[in-house]
């Protein structure tokens, strides 16, 4: 993309009414709009960011076996009338009536919904087990939404809904979200520790958070430190196989983790005194089991080998997709902006020609486009007349991790400068070279 | 994706509610559930085609030169009070009351909240021209909703908003989107009709609606039968070439094509009477060009070459997405099923293995499973342990275009059969030469 053609409406100043680094930063980078309280619009470059978090999801998603599909936002309230939830639920749901008076609901989740869908075509033990899960917006009538995307009202998420025959197995479903979202968030460039939590609302007794460290977390959480020694890494894991899901849960969970909802005093005193922690933490996702709480209450039953019919055992899993853009900031940034990880950049690469109208520069930046557009990389070319501290001031603010660039006295020596966001590092490079690193980076075949 | 482990409900019976052949067929091949009374979920096998769709559009746009972003479902009420189509609008506007007392909507279209982005951040013709668009899920309260997603209240749209600085510029960025859209639906197997058309509650006086010819379509249109043998075909079109996106408009719509609304019975007799074509179209797609409507009712304006600030000229794009894929089905099905064009079906290509169990069919199946996916293309493999027919018939009515059928009579000879969906000729072949010739069907590099 040419900047001189892109949407990329940049601020110099800082918005007096952003509180925390994400906010302000994604206000300030051109990557949101506030539409309304909690309701915000994400204009192109946020949109890229929000995209490439929501198909690592995806694929994580589907790499586990889970099946996608997509529900709407609007529900009847009949549903959760049946589950009891209509009116157990507060004021942040959003009711709403529409012309014939029918009451509705914008869906803060869908356990209902989804166990309607099941009990409508699914009756045997046969079918199971399933995962289902869609990626939706949804909406929570915040009291006070603020941080931006963080507590935002409109929001996107991830739900998927496990639906298993015995407990065992429902277990296993909850030990396979727990490995897959693992994979996830490290793929984003997070480390994500999952902690035990407090089920609220959803219900049921097993359930974990998974949470980011950063200093502006609405969580306090308490953990032993060789917690965060811990890499998912490359690891190969066969989602059908229950050993190794539980092994790879066991390896994650059995050192202390917790937020202060569910934190024990008596055993963070147990760990040795240099690995205890106490942080603030961000939560970017939860995984619940719980039983048959929403079978029993919507009649959602199979026949098991036996003939009986028996409710089945559910759980859900959430991932927090829009709120994980400012998550990811609050993890990645300095000073002067963003430092997008690797895996949900909005470019790849960002280029900078130092002399606009120079006709060398000019041929030198759109062959370095033209190359790394080849290798499946999508380049930000800063094309405008500015001069370079202003070219540096946008990129460094919108954290593209690699900088191009290109101005006609290196050129004369047959050089441009590759420069990494996170270390400011700089290396000069012939063009071509240049390439080569970003293709080497991200992976991509020459 | 195999069968036995995918979420795939057919049903037996036709749904009695469903009066069109693609509200049939949608419900009848597992694609969709209702959820309430114009609102539907997406099952795996029509979120997959939807998503074909939406990736489609995607593409042409960004190929187009168009930028992709993403508002909310949710408007502030205020922003329409601006414009004055708060009240204008009529019972179809889904309104909202948060738990503030602040009024709200479910939004129709985006016209508002787009005016108001692009007055936020742009000042300058030098920003122009500008393109934005986004695909989100749009609510109309239809005061009767029927033919399935033909007619949702919750529907999936796709919608543009052209920002120029002179009408020329606005009236070229009209052809524009009229030449992607022509390129866009013939991706998806479609010959959609640009016709003249009513500009209705948007306004405007430039206006073309895209008609898609199929018996049970909500609008008459009369046409020169010339009309449709014009294809788009592999035309290279440089987007920013004025000249040449008029030409493509001049050719696809000098003939005459109408509907009701705009038909005019002495033009339409002038036609050779052997050409002249009455028939029944569903609308798939709108353009506008709509001037000053909205920039002037909202300030959104921009300093011009000498230095004074004009209001912007506009159009807005709009396309279907959900809508498509009911549309699709009304112009491509037979009494068996679905036929799903190439470009958007749910799975390239079904295996049924006639005799599961059966060691050398088994294998067969896998290997081709296993060839296709290397290949980048989605086999639908039915491995239940059903009897041929019943394995015919649900790849018939879900309608993947393509079927190779695996036995152990045809594998001693060497040879699986590869059936088309469409014309239903089969042909037998080694199942090498099945992938080969899927691969050159979907243009995949062996």
């Amino acid at each position: 993309m040419r900047l001189s053609r892109y949407f990329l409406p940049v601020l110099k100043e800082t918005p007096a009414e952003a509180q925390i680094v994400s906010h302000r930063l994604m206000l300030r980078a051109g990557m949101i709009k506030q539409a309304s309280a909690g309701i915000y619009s994400w204009l192109p470059l946020g949109y890229k960011v929000l995209k490439n978090i929501e198909t690592i999801v995806h694929e994580e998603q589907v790499r586990a076996g889970h099946i996608p599909m997509l529900m709407p936002t609007l529900q009847s309230a009949d549903l959760w009338r049946e589950s009891g939830r209509y009116d157990a639920y507060g004021p942040e749901m959003l009711r709403i009536t529409d012309r014939h008076e029918r009451d509705m609901l914008y869906g803060p989740t869908n356990e209902e919904m989804i166990t309607d869908i099941f009990r409508s075509h699914v009756s045997s033990y046969k079918d199971l087990p399933l995962t289902l899960y869609h990626i939706q917006w949804k909406f929570r009538d915040e009291r006070r939404p603020r941080f931006g995307v963080m507590r935002g009202r409109e929001f996107l998420m991830k739900d998927g809904y496990n639906f298993d025959l015995t407990k065992d197995d429902a277990l296993h479903a909850y030990n396979r979200h727990l490995v897959s979202y693992l994979r996830t968030y490290e793929r984003m460039g997070l480390q994500a520790i999952p902690m035990r939590a407090d089920s609220g609302p959803i219900g049921g007794d097993d359930t974990h958070e998974f949470l980011v460290l950063a200093e502006t977390g609405e969580s306090e959480v308490f953990y032993d430190s060789e917690i965060t020694d811990l890499k998912f890494g490359d690891r190969q894991i066969d989602y059908d196989d229950v050993a190794q899901c539980q092994s790879v849960l066991e390896e994650f969970t059995s050192r202390y983790a917790r937020t202060d909802e569910t934190h024990d005093a008596a055993l963070f005193d147990a760990i040795p005194e240099d690995r205890r922690r106490s942080a603030r933490g961000i939560e970017v996702g939860q995984i619940f089991y719980f039983g048959t709480k929403y079978s029993d209450a919507m009649g959602a039953k199979v026949v098991d080998h036996d003939g009986n019919r028996v409710p089945v055992h559910m759980g859900s899993h959430g991932i927090g997709v829009s709120r994980l853009v400012g998550a990811i900031i609050e993890a990645s940034h300095d000073d002067k902006g963003i430092i997008w990880p690797e895996g949900v950049t909005p470019f790849h690469a960002g280029i900078v020609n130092l002399k606009q109208g120079d006709a060398d520069a000019d041929a030198a930046c759109q062959a370095l486009y033209d190359s790394l557009m080849t290798l499946g990389l999508e380049p930000l070319y800063d094309d405008r007349d500015e001069r370079a501290g202003a070219k540096f001031a946008t990129m460094d603010l919108i954290g593209l991790p690699w900088r191009i660039t290109v101005g006609p006295r290196g050129l004369k020596n047959g050089v441009v400068e590759l420069t990494s966001r996170r270390t400011g590092e700089s290396e000069e490079m012939p063009p071509e070279q240049a390439v080569t690193r970003l293709a080497q980076i991200y992976g991509r075949a020459m």
